[in-house]
């Protein structure tokens, strides 16, 4: 099944020609779901085809514009494009209550339901779930109340091993062993377990979304392991201190995470307008976590 | 003295590749005013060299989005950027509560004031006034509360005529002559009337922007003469009914809405995103009024 990262935009606030504030769609299996909303995120869709009724749920970490002013643009373009489907929005608290007078000051009337989730931005907890996906939040240290999220894939049955069937099983029996269960025994054949004819259960897929916030080495315990690590780099170190005081990271100190929590692949973004090129910020990076990215704008993580 | 408009974004509601939503630029000697401000207009004024800090006012017709979701960033960019010379906004009542509901959950202390001038969308009446212009609003007919305006320039002195300039005149005597003022007569010489060394003075500029309505005829009589209208032309005429019901204006309308009036010359825009390419409604419009042009992203017109 599809387990997927593309970036719309890994900007910081400051608007840059060709670069497009913080928006990413994780894909699993056929349905997407949105992370973070700058400005023009609706026009990224466009451009990489991303379908706006194909999302089921928008994750929105912060209430800084670069982070969820395209969401009201977004939610009008799905009423104009006739949704009806209700959609999950999980965010801090006070986005409902804008996302509620823009609507009425507009005479907007959606087609469709929002559903709110206020997040507790100082809380590790699930703040979503459906039969694909578990999502949980990461208390992020910023000047207002910020949320991470990491995004687990629900447990995968383990596939059947064709080496370990025995002959003659019927189609209904073998749909049986796939749905994990184990066959008893009868007067034609002897029983089945479904451990003994199946490999290990894949280890769920786990994505860490980390913008925006200042550099916290304790977060690294509630992400341990995972395959994908977005965290936000948005200096260089050489200006450790202008991140401390704005609570944000530097490069090195997202790379420092990332090897702390032992997760498989980072991803740096949220960059400065001050970085005409971005390469310094990888090369501080890598040099500490050699398996690190640039979040630029289309790239396509499979996990 | 420059009198100049700058295209942004002319599309309408639903995003379309390659173009933007409404958002214009009205540049008056050296001061810029915009004119609506749909999502992503800080890109396009980064793009087309509109530098934020020198916008004195900000003029929003309605409500709906692609008219007003791009003011919260661009408010917020003037903040980055340091501003502290206040911003005056126009617009329907609504809008200061939006603005106000952002900038609180966000956290957001902007570093300079916003004056909020509260437009009757019903009357025709002064909502603005500088230096520079004098700025009426034109009760547009939509779905929902909705200002046209008409930008008028403050009426500008007759330039003085060389050729009826008497020599010997003192730099100061010239300096009071092209400020309007007589020179009364004295021992050195007789009196000199500004009247009578001064060529006519120039009809003050206007620009009128009707965006969005429904055709309304009687609008014509508030903007006679005008040197320039942008009314919006959503649809071909073809689709005069759902014009109708979407309280908007086809081409042909917005032609005639020109020929009634007697203005200069028309700008059609806000075009559907059904129309792929935008021929059609322009040679509709210059059917019934020749001296028409499409509102394209970067056309600047100069009056």
């Amino acid at each position: 099944m599809t387990f997927e990262l593309k970036i719309l935009g890994s900007a910081s606030a400051t608007p840059t020609a060709g670069r497009h504030p913080t928006a990413q769609v994780l894909t699993v299996g056929a349905i997407n779901y949105l992370i973070d909303c700058g400005e023009g995120t609706q026009w990224r869709m466009l451009e990489h085809r991303v379908r706006p009724h194909h999302l089921r749920a928008i994750f929105i970490s912060h209430l800084h514009g670069d982070h969820y002013f395209g969401l009201f643009g977004l939610l009008g373009t799905m009423h104009l494009q006739g949704r009806t489907q209700p959609l999950r929005i999980v965010g801090p608290p006070g986005l409902d209550e804008v996302l509620v007078t823009q609507a009425r000051v507009s005479g907007m009337q959606l087609g469709f339901a929002m559903e709110f989730t206020a997040v507790d931005t100082e809380a590790h907890a699930v703040v979503y779930e459906d039969e694909r996906l578990v999502v949980s939040s990461l208390p992020m240290r910023h000047r207002i109340p910020c949320a991470g999220y990491l995004f687990a894939e629900q447990p995968r049955r383990a596939n059947l091993l064709k080496e370990q069937l025995p002959d003659g099983l019927s189609p209904a029996q073998l749909a049986r062993l796939a749905q994990g269960e184990d066959l008893e025994a009868d007067e034609q054949q002897p029983g089945l377990r479904h451990a003994d004819v199946a490999g290990p259960a894949p280890t769920p897929r786990r994505y860490a979304f980390f913008s925006d916030t200042l550099y916290t080495p304790a977060l690294a315990d509630l992400i341990r392991g995972a395959d994908l690590l977005y965290h936000e780099a948005t200096f260089l170190d050489e200006m450790k201190e202008r991140a401390a005081q704005t609570h944000h990271s530097t490069a090195r100190q997202a790379a420092q995470l990332a090897q702390a929590a032992g997760v498989q692949r980072l991803l740096l973004g949220h960059f400065s307008s001050r970085y005409k090129a971005l390469e310094p910020l990888l090369d501080e990076g890598r040099q500490v976590f050699p398996n690190a990215e640039l979040a630029l704008e289309g790239l396509v993580v499979s996990l």
